[in-house]
């Protein structure tokens, strides 16, 4: 549609609660921007009928429901062949054995653009409209992941991965210097910001150490200073295993999030990815710099040892969105990841061992529920990323979903006079691919059935 | 194809550990039984030419594997409706304020048959060819139950739902005497093993005492004397969570499974669902009997407030398979169930709470891993029902579900000159309903894409 355009129908989205939206129009301008929001519109009113003489009007039926799209705040795209694989190693092992060899085939632009651009139409699929990526150490790989994301139209963080430690970097996948790696995630954020096509800024650079074991400190200080000066957000990992944390803990005598901020790393914007065993002062830290975390229930099944203190953080007012952590999870679907953040706040609610008393084994009010996984996988994403993304708002991008009830693979079945919460249950804790119609990024179709 | 034929191509199985089939020719007598497997046939093999030139050869592709079809061993079919629903809700409160209203109206038979045919057609594409149903108190939506699938081709045990008890059930639903349950349990054994076309018993009927709560002495037992009289097998729920255990040791001053066994219901065949909350002596009792256990690792993070010791019982012996437990788990795949008690044991034996350290917040030990996953959701399902179901041997069932990477909208994706055990872990971690090509129960093809 080449000018203005409209959709009507019922949507939902989680300014702070959960809001359905009757009968809504939503206007959307030749930007992709929200023009305007209203509900309650009546089905004979006059606009609609000029729409769609128009030929400006998508009209939803009564088995279709509008939701935000999809923000999948942590990613490893280089991972993505290996989704669902050696999920029973320990990180670290995962790392050298499996993760490290995979990623340094991307030195390889072919292997690189087959797998990018698969995991890219995937992820649509799926209905990630912002994808949040950690590439790997090399520059051309990850300029082409910039540039196949701007072509596909999804709207994406990218990052250059910098690893320069030698004692936790094998030889074949490391940094030849901090210097090297600094200069080409300069380069990365030149070639993104200045990519023909983006002056919308669809995609963006991102700031990428792996995380502290990985880097020296002269690399995860030249980074916070590339930081400051290009204005520019970043990405890592945080405190993610008890192995992890405490190798931290005795490398630098202090926490993840601690050396973090001596480099300048958290920043508005940024996003730590994990935040398992974060102390108080810690997430105190992090929410005095704005920084925001991507919490990963799969991968955290496999691969941290505990369940992050999702409801404990939220209560103190941190930023916090989902990441599906491809591969360290094994799904590409945020609605799964929404899921299993319910699920295993559930369990450390509860706990596990049922030989212990209920008293015993649990942690009260640990629990959130579906209305506050969906808000993260929206909502709350966008405020992580300090984008207008997430919701149906003047001013926030038109980026969404359509879900269809009944489709022939799908999950997803409403029936009539469904409440607007019990549909966005269903909607959390059933839908998949199979249950995505269309897909919308900055009011562009990327994806449709 | 009306006579003996043969399906050549890969597959796997578990009849112990994993085992690969490759280049394997399965010959599936006109029985719907397995007559001959064999491997490492070679492509020039002149059977395969005879086969093919007499259109009885279904031959796969080097995207395709065949796996065992998977066995469900405990589904509410009436609850279907309100998969996704309300989970956040106590055990007590979810059966008394949904559940119960919702089975109450499969009175209705038209409605019956609409939620029953959609629900067996859904079980079959996402590769479930045995399941285990509780219907509910209405002999006559039960006997359509079973008609279904035996029209449809679903191998299904089906049990009308005895529930007696005034305390515990409601007005608007609940046998009016035991004398009543026990008569229309009787004419159901009686209806199906007596249905045209089931000569090969493909639909069997299960004694169906709800819970121990639900039901009055006088049921349980009378159900018991039906059970040996009939030799039909019994299903029913068993030490779920502290709420349920704790009231069957207060009303009758022992455990569940001790409950079971006074009155008869332990049998070889039989199955019980959840048994979270068993004691030693009562894994014991159930191994000596020989009954099962049905582990449902969705529906206890929403209703058991604690993870099934799985690894423990599996070492004391006992038949154990999945269910997805449909409705109180979120879904219908049972692929999703196996990755689940992957993840439940996972969190069962790190422990949860991030703040106790390594060492005190879990159960060392506590882990499966996907392989026993999948020996759940096939063979061990098989065994777990005592029928000759879940491997591909001479003497089985050909139950099967052919599996497709690269499906548009499946996940998995096969690499070439992939492990089978990799190949398998992708299978129990990733796939879907998206990746089910074809379903084979009894030889018969009851789906196809
Ligand atoms: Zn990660
Ligand atoms: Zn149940």
């Amino acid at each position: 549609m080449p000018g203005d355009w409209a959709i009507y129908g019922r949507a939902i989205h989680a300014p702070d609660g959960i809001e359905a939206l009757v009968s809504a129009l939503i206007c959307v301008g030749t930007d992709g921007m929200i023009l305007s929001v209203e509900t309650a519109v009546a089905a004979d009113d006059p606009r609609l009928a000029r729409l769609r003489a128009g030929g400006s009007l998508v009209e939803l039926t009564p088995d279709d429901i509008l939701i935000p799209g999809l923000i999948d705040l942590h990613i490893h795209a280089p991972q993505f062949p290996q989704l669902g694989t050696a999920l029973d190693v320990p990180l670290e092992d995962w790392l050298q054995r499996y993760t490290f060899p995979l990623e340094s085939r991307y030195e390889d632009l072919a292997f690189a653009e087959d797998v990018y651009a698969c995991l890219v139409e995937t992820l649509l699929a799926h209905g990630t409209t912002t994808a949040v990526y950690f590439a790997t150490i090399h520059l051309p790989a990850t300029k082409r992941l910039a540039e196949i994301c701007l072509d596909k139209g999804q709207r994406a963080l990218v990052g250059r991965v910098g690893m320069d430690h030698p004692e936790q970097c094998p030889d074949f996948y490391r940094d030849a210097s901090a210097e090297i790696a600094i200069a080409e995630t300069r380069a990365l954020i030149g070639h993104i910001r200045d990519l023909p096509g983006n002056e919308a800024a669809l995609v963006r650079p991102m700031i990428t150490p792996r995380f502290v074991p990985a880097c020296t400190d002269a690399l995860l200080e030249g980074l916070g200073a590339l930081a400051a000066e290009t204005r520019c957000t970043v990405q890592t990992h945080c405190s993610e295993s008890d192995w992890e944390h405490g190798h931290v803990l005795d490398r630098c005598g202090v926490t993840d999030t601690a050396v973090l901020d001596r480099a300048g790393l958290l920043r508005r914007g940024s996003v730590l990815a994990h935040a398992n065993f974060i102390t108080e002062p810690d997430a105190a830290l992090i929410r005095a710099r704005g920084a925001a975390v991507a919490h990963c229930p799969l991968s955290n099944i496999y691969f941290a040892g505990a369940v992050f203190p999702l409801r404990e953080m939220l209560d103190q007012g941190l930023h916090i969105g989902l990441g599906s952590d491809i591969a360290g999870g094994p799904s590409a679907s945020l609605f799964e990841a929404a899921r299993q953040a319910v699920a295993v706040s559930r369990l450390l609610e509860s706990g596990t061992d049922s030989r212990k008393s209920a008293a015993a084994r649990g942690k009260p009010g640990a629990r959130i529920d579906f209305r506050t996984a969906f808000r993260m996988a929206t909502a709350g994403g966008g405020e992580s990323l300090d984008l207008p993304i997430g919701l149906f708002r003047p001013g926030y991008a038109f980026d969404a979903v359509l879900l269809r009830s009944g489709l022939p693979d799908g999950n997803l079945r409403f029936a009539e006079a469904e409440s607007a919460a019990g549909i966005l249950e269903k909607i959390v804790m059933l839908a998949g691919r199979g249950d995505v119609a269309q897909v919308w990024v900055a009011g562009r179709l990327v994806k449709s059935r």
